[in-house]
């Protein structure tokens, strides 16, 4: 690994609580020239799909060579592994719960173990819930220290990937699913641009329903509806986002995971 | 701007997302070097005054040279300019929405530029709904590698200033506003202390109401109000504050922005 | 102190107004080397209990010579004192609140001090309500730069200690209470697991229930229970904690502070 030590840090812990606090402190403890960077500690608590499109869209954008921790772990303390894997020339450690399910798309996957080589492992607690300070936290300082990703335990042939419903485009419309929520309250929708540009030439022309509640136009961004109106938008990850300008989409349409998304050629 | 390559970020972008951390990966990838600290991330969504108020107090207590960002961009992707200005010996990159309408009075300001020179600010995509990664980010990193705000853009003639309420003293009393509610449920109002002390020369003998309810005294600090009575105090921007000690005003008095505040000599 | 200049912050004030910024800001001005690590700024506002735990799981995990400021502060411009004090190789500062009530049974206390010293302690506004930013700070900083705890001012006999309450062993069954409710949900108790091997030599024979409802079984982790489901674990502190597998038990089991924990040895 890297002579910057940067290290990102993905959670569900929130902010309330010791946790996030305690695998600073190890990482720092075990390599005290770590600089650890905030992504984000109140991903949607155990929710592996939004967690997924988080680290997707997060790891690409930085420096070579940095260690990202992904801790949204419903399985902790069960027989799931802990997976250490180079993606294009960034490092991931996480849960192996399909957390790698968006990330693989994005960047070329070099190389994957299953992290349990004892040399580097702690042994488990029998009873214990908190793998992030006791497995993740000091596995992250030893990378960062310098070890290879190939020494913490053996390849691996496969890992969990996320069954994610996939959009369809048919009969002149397209249909999909909300994924999740985000903070504003925006839903965010597996179609992606490219899907409704074969659709309409001008995306001005797209009409949006989310559970078959009529949302309105696709427009260029939030501003562009008045202030409470509901609109469609491409988000920043490419993706078809229902979204009310100043307000919140989840609320407004009660929709979340799962919900129909449809699009169709306005007339 | 400086060797500290210290730069803030604050911004309504919550810690659910990937948002944040995307910024602060665009701002390594660019500047390895920069120190990046968290003001706050969870500012109310598109709540201009908030974040307005929120900069001036914080901005100040930086070390000179820091470079601070807000994103809380309620008109991203619209035609709204992104300032860059120079206020006393700080820096602050943020959307022209009047954000920058406290700070204006807190510290002298040097120099504004609207930030289009296409040598450092990359095209805005065509749909595009994040301009913190895309325009704020890389901008700041140039900021924090050495580039001069002038070399940004033109000079700005002027800026937008939020066009808030005065607090009016006559007639033995004085009448203002609520700002915002902060995380405790203090009702900040837009009433500042030397005007209380106009009214009375002990503070002490002041009495305040909220949205026409009695509140109390004004005492030296929350401790000296019962647990779960209300009381006023004098916040630490100097402004008048409605708070309940270890409760939330703004549930008690079902208060926010815009409600009056009435302060009267205690008889 | 220390070369490393690491200092963390814990804190009720939220991540939605300039406090955490402004102390940060304070810290940087003072000592521009500070690394600065937030343990986390959203503590149940005013709970010294939640934070005392907090504190003592946190501290001990980081390099020896860190410096760790607490601020939860119900008592703030009270006359309650500061108190700086080295735990083991840690250094603590906090308002003399009975913040400090776990971490002395964690770490030896070698040293303790009201925080009073003028050539340090800048002057308490009369009307001051924000002592992180205009004490806590700046004689972080002075920490932070080489000054020692004992400069700070004289020594302490004593301190608060919270009266918290005790778990009981007797006839075949222990009862505690719940402390508090973290992040997930899930309801801390006081009940630490060295008692429960008393109770039953394999702990999974335990039955638990919270205020007067059944909760159910003792498992090795949260996935051990179907989703939805209620169950109890050991926690990453040792103490008894019901939980339900990705949900919440504070939600599920209406209980908080003080609530009745009841542990029997199942049948």
């Amino acid at each position: 690994m890297a002579k910057s030590r940067l290290v990102t840090l993905m959670t569900d812990f929130g902010t309330r609580d010791y946790y996030v606090g305690a695998m600073k402190g190890v990482i720092l403890r075990n390599c005290p020239a770590a600089r650890i960077v905030d992504i984000c500690h109140d991903l949607p608590a155990q929710n592996v799909v939004a967690a997924a499109y988080a680290l997707a869209y997060a790891v690409p954008e930085y420096p070579d060579e940095t260690l990202h921790v992904v801790v949204v772990d419903p399985g902790v303390g069960t027989d799931r592994r802990i997976l250490a894997a180079r993606f294009g020339e960034q490092t991931v450690l996480a849960p192996d719960n399909g957390v790698l399910s968006v990330l693989k798309n994005h960047l070329p996957l070099r190389e994957i173990v299953s992290v349990r080589n004892p040399r580097y492992v702690p042994p488990t607690p029998k009873l214990g819930t908190f793998h992030g300070r006791d497995i993740f936290a000091p596995v992250a300082a030893h990378l960062l220290n310098g070890v290879a990703v190939a020494a913490l335990g053996p390849p691996c042939d496969s890992f969990s990937v996320l069954d994610l419903p996939e959009p369809v485009s048919a009969g002149g419309e397209v249909t999909g699913t909300v994924l999740y929520a985000d903070h504003f309250g925006n839903l965010v929708s597996n179609i992606p641009s490219d899907l409704l540009t074969q659709l309409a030439a001008d995306v001005t022309e797209i009409c949006v329903e989310v559970s078959g509640q009529h949302v309105g136009r696709l427009l260029p961004s939030y501003g562009f509806a008045p202030a409470g109106e509901p609109l469609a938008v491409i988000n920043s990850m490419g993706l078809l986002e229902v979204s009310v300008n100043q307000g919140s989409a989840a609320d407004r349409f009660a929709a979340g995971f799962g919900d129909r998304v449809r699009v169709t050629r306005n007339r």
